[in-house]
């Protein structure tokens, strides 16, 4: 219903801005921890090793209950919240770049700025990454 | 029969030596393809970042039609052949580490030496393998 606030399935956007991020040359997994302990949504690593994080909101409330988005900026080059086109987009800062997915796809609406990783930061965060997306594709095996 | 050469399920080595390498903290890959355009058995990033190759064989035979394997040794770390506990581990070279496996599970039988990679090349191989393993885990979402 039109009065009702729109709660998307965060799971099927998340698979939207993967393949968002694979068409744009970005490698991403699901559910990636941080050596904060935070776990990020999205994140992926571009051809050069750019290291992307996204953050999937549901909903208005989902993104309100969240103070701590700014955390990930330490842990990233480019940070970007995904929502669908009927997110209410206004309220994000605009500090942050802003993709708008669906089930199957999406598009970067805003592009994030750049604050590169300290090398150090970058190679143990690299090195993180890849093993846990190996765990993953072992499980395959 | 006992006068057959021994074949074994090269997939089935390469899942207990996987396992194996799980757990000596070694997080794998199957079938990464190197820079060289090689094709490795298994690929794998130790937790300090160490890069490992396995190469599997099923049988004498397939080590014997094999002249390439020091080819690996410019792309990692540690360079282990992985084979069933009835092939003739004698014929292997000894320069190299010996993995014996079954589908569950394995051996290091004979430690690998070790040869760090440069680092510039540790870090290309390392996003290489970040974003496989990623590209792989994606299919699961």
């Amino acid at each position: 219903r039109a009065d009702k606030p729109a709660i998307d399935d965060a799971r099927a956007l998340a698979r939207g801005a993967a393949r968002l991020l694979a068409d744009l040359g970005v490698a991403a997994i699901a559910e990636f921890t941080l050596p904060s302990g935070r776990r990020a949504d999205l994140a992926g690593l571009g051809r050069k090793g750019e290291m992307v994080i996204v953050e999937i909101k549901s909903g208005p409330a989902d993104f309100r209950a969240d103070a701590k988005y700014p955390g990930y900026f330490d842990w990233c080059d480019r940070f970007y919240f995904a929502v669908s086109s009927r997110f209410p987009a206004a309220i994000l800062p605009e500090s942050c770049g802003l993709i708008i997915a669906d089930p199957f796809g999406g598009a970067v609406v805003r592009e994030s700025p750049l604050q590169p990783l300290a090398p150090a930061r970058r190679k143990a965060l690299t090195l993180r990454f890849a093993r846990c997306a190996a765990e993953r594709s072992l499980r395959a095996l």
